[in-house]
């Protein structure tokens, strides 16, 4: 491993610390710069293997980190579920090991179970990345959200921070209240009851009312609306959301002037936000996908890259 | 952008003219050779990266393009439709709006809505290449076919080109209709009444009768029958249709002693054309395949290769 | 096509002599060990394209042909059936056709149908390296076996191999066969009666008994059940078929003390082997997944390096 970046695998913003989190966004705003060239590549990882081992769909995540290795001139794997072994009967830990055994160098994980990467971490030599596990963690997301607030805002300490939307279901909310926590950020969260999960209170306010919620933010991160929990009866309709939880212009009106809007993406326009905040100017959705990319670059260059570096 | 080819995009035949058809042509006929060297492999564009985003099922096309790109050593990333973000609502515009911020140099685009790549170029930076939209344009295929028509005939100005088949759901007929009145050659079209669309007689003289289209011809392309037209009624069956307007040995014999035979593929065999003629002397059907590459080569090299490139 | 290794293609273990089997594991020997290395790439096959062509899901044989031929510095395509040609009706020979006029060095295909490769070989100018054809050969599988057999016993001649399972529909237990016959090695098939091909026991001595079969083997190579064969009616239940032929720990014992155990995955733990076998101290599952990776870059390397290859 890289001196400065002591962890082997990233499985979630938990067990890093504030340190770990400023090294990793710092070797990303370095790493940014590469995009930016005619010729995006560097030679970092030639040679390096990564498995990207996908158990959901996913267009973004797996692209981002597909675009990331190839910039670092990793070689890449790719597996999606539809065509793998899964089907066939075989356990996680099976297809992993069995991945593991063709001398890859790290592999990227997303699953639909919560704690999938540490299992695998436990159990395999690999180098895992966690790109996104049920409703547990999605620390790249969490890390990319935090370099384009710091982009914007400079800092992250003491910036007051609105998260909205479906909280109970929700990886990408529960990675970021971590870091920004961890960052010295002031954190508010924002759903409806049927959506917020026991005990969170313990973490950071909860306020069921959106307007009150958003007055006076730094920035707001808007969560997508998985419609199938319309389903499940956790909210009424789509219309009855927007009207209570969408992020409109109006009540973007409520927070700072300087505010900036995150989403995850991909967005359901209309439901939990509004097109014209989507496309507005203080939305920063775009520039949180192309840090998406130098943010992972950064990631596989910590554990994998660096001259020490022997796993 | 390369001097001496000023578009940002191909969007289509329609709007190049004659002499960037032949630039295009010309700089295929010089990346072909390539493609026989034992290092199949020049290092054009290497560290630009072109994302593959196909909405339609394509092996023949989005594999012409993979190679096409590696063998400029581009990085490639290709985004079939089943593993996508379009499952979960996302639209076309955020789809690639998403893409484009993870810095690609191009976006190949397939669409079953005719024009969603001129939508894209509205809307996004990145250089746009159509890889077949709706039933509009197949810019590529019409490029290819004439680099075979070229190669075989020696130029396509003045050549008797017969186009048989489905013209009604055909992008692959309307781009070559556009490139081959472009650059002189003299067009006939022939479809049964019912796979005619209404106006095209406006464009090039409209035949009904197979024979009589095909005689004298010196070069025929044959438009892939999509089986599903008739459910639609559009024919009254499979049989039926070879026997009116199949491509036979006996029709071959009506055209020029030194006729060619085209066909985009994937063939239905023993409907739109019969496998003597398929597999016979006169078809260039394998030839069309490899200059697929070749024409696919030069279009990203024009579009993106070159010292004076900036996007 | 290279010295030493006469072959244009590897169809499977039956035309290969003994000699060429052992030139194809020595090379896998001496480049295994480039998969030990930091950058485990070597730019052997640098300007190839390797497609591989898959109309049977697949992780592990498409990861391990993907792996070696980056390793190889190869460029790959891979084509899974979902969203191939197949799909719009296009024969395997026209789809490889097709693929072959893109000018790729190699073909590797998976199909269901028996001889499937053989019949592209005779049809196709490419190198077609067979990755699994219907229940007839899988010789890259039969190559890494044995080259396990070979690290972890010294040898294979005069080893006592036990064949264990559904051997009816086993194209890997029919490579095995072969090739460990070929060398040398003393073979036992054991199968239930209902998963007996007629006339095998001309080949093998085949018993119905596992106990007895084990009883002594310096190795046992334990075969998939697809579950999907219960619904044959080929076998009672998954319960009974564990009883009556899973490989428990109680039956390792009767193997001799320095047996080693195969399985070409994925595993049904506890339907033909017991999770204790699995994973317990005579298992060599994983080594053979590492040398897959070995022994295709071996055949890759035989059929497309070399300084004399032309094709």
């Amino acid at each position: 491993m890289t001196s400065g970046f002591p962890h082997r695998h990233l499985l979630g913003i938990e067990p890093l610390d504030a340190a770990h989190i400023e090294t990793i966004l710092d070797t990303a705003t370095s790493l940014r710069e590469v995009l930016d060239r005619p010729i995006k590549k560097v030679p970092t990882l030639r040679g390096k293997t990564v498995v990207n081992l996908f158990y959901e769909a996913s267009t973004r995540t797996r692209s981002s980190f597909e675009i990331a290795e190839k910039a670092l001139s990793a070689d890449t794997l790719s597996i999606a579920t539809a065509s793998s072994s899964a089907q066939k009967g075989e356990t996680l830990l099976d297809t992993a090991k069995n991945l593991e055994a063709m001398n890859p160098d790290a592999i990227v994980l997303r699953h639909s179970a919560s704690g999938a990467p540490h299992f695998l971490a436990r159990h395999c030599r690999s180098v895992i990345v966690n790109a996104g596990d049920g409703a547990h963690e999605h620390p790249t997301q969490a890390l990319l959200d935090a370099l384009t607030l710091r982009q914007k805002k400079g800092r992250i300490e003491g910036l007051r921070v609105a998260i909205v939307g479906d909280l109970l279901h929700s990886r990408v909310a529960r990675s970021n209240l971590l870091l920004l926590t961890k960052l010295g950020a002031r954190v508010t969260l924002c759903a409806p009851e049927t959506l917020t999960p026991a005990g969170i209170e313990t973490l950071a306010p909860v306020i069921h009312d959106v307007d009150e919620a958003v007055a006076g933010a730094d920035a707001i991160m808007m969560l997508r609306l998985q419609t199938e929990r319309m389903a499940g009866g956790f909210i009424p309709s789509l219309r009855e959301y927007h009207a209570r939880y969408g992020l409109t212009e109006a009540r973007v009106k409520r927070a700072r002037k300087d505010v900036v809007i995150l989403h995850p993406g991909p967005m359901n326009r209309g439901v939990e936000i509004a097109s014209e905040v989507a496309d507005g100017p203080y939305s920063v959705i775009l520039n949180q996908v192309t840090n998406g990319v130098a943010v992972r670059m950064a990631v596989l260059y910590l554990l994998l890259g660096g001259p020490q570096e022997s796993h």
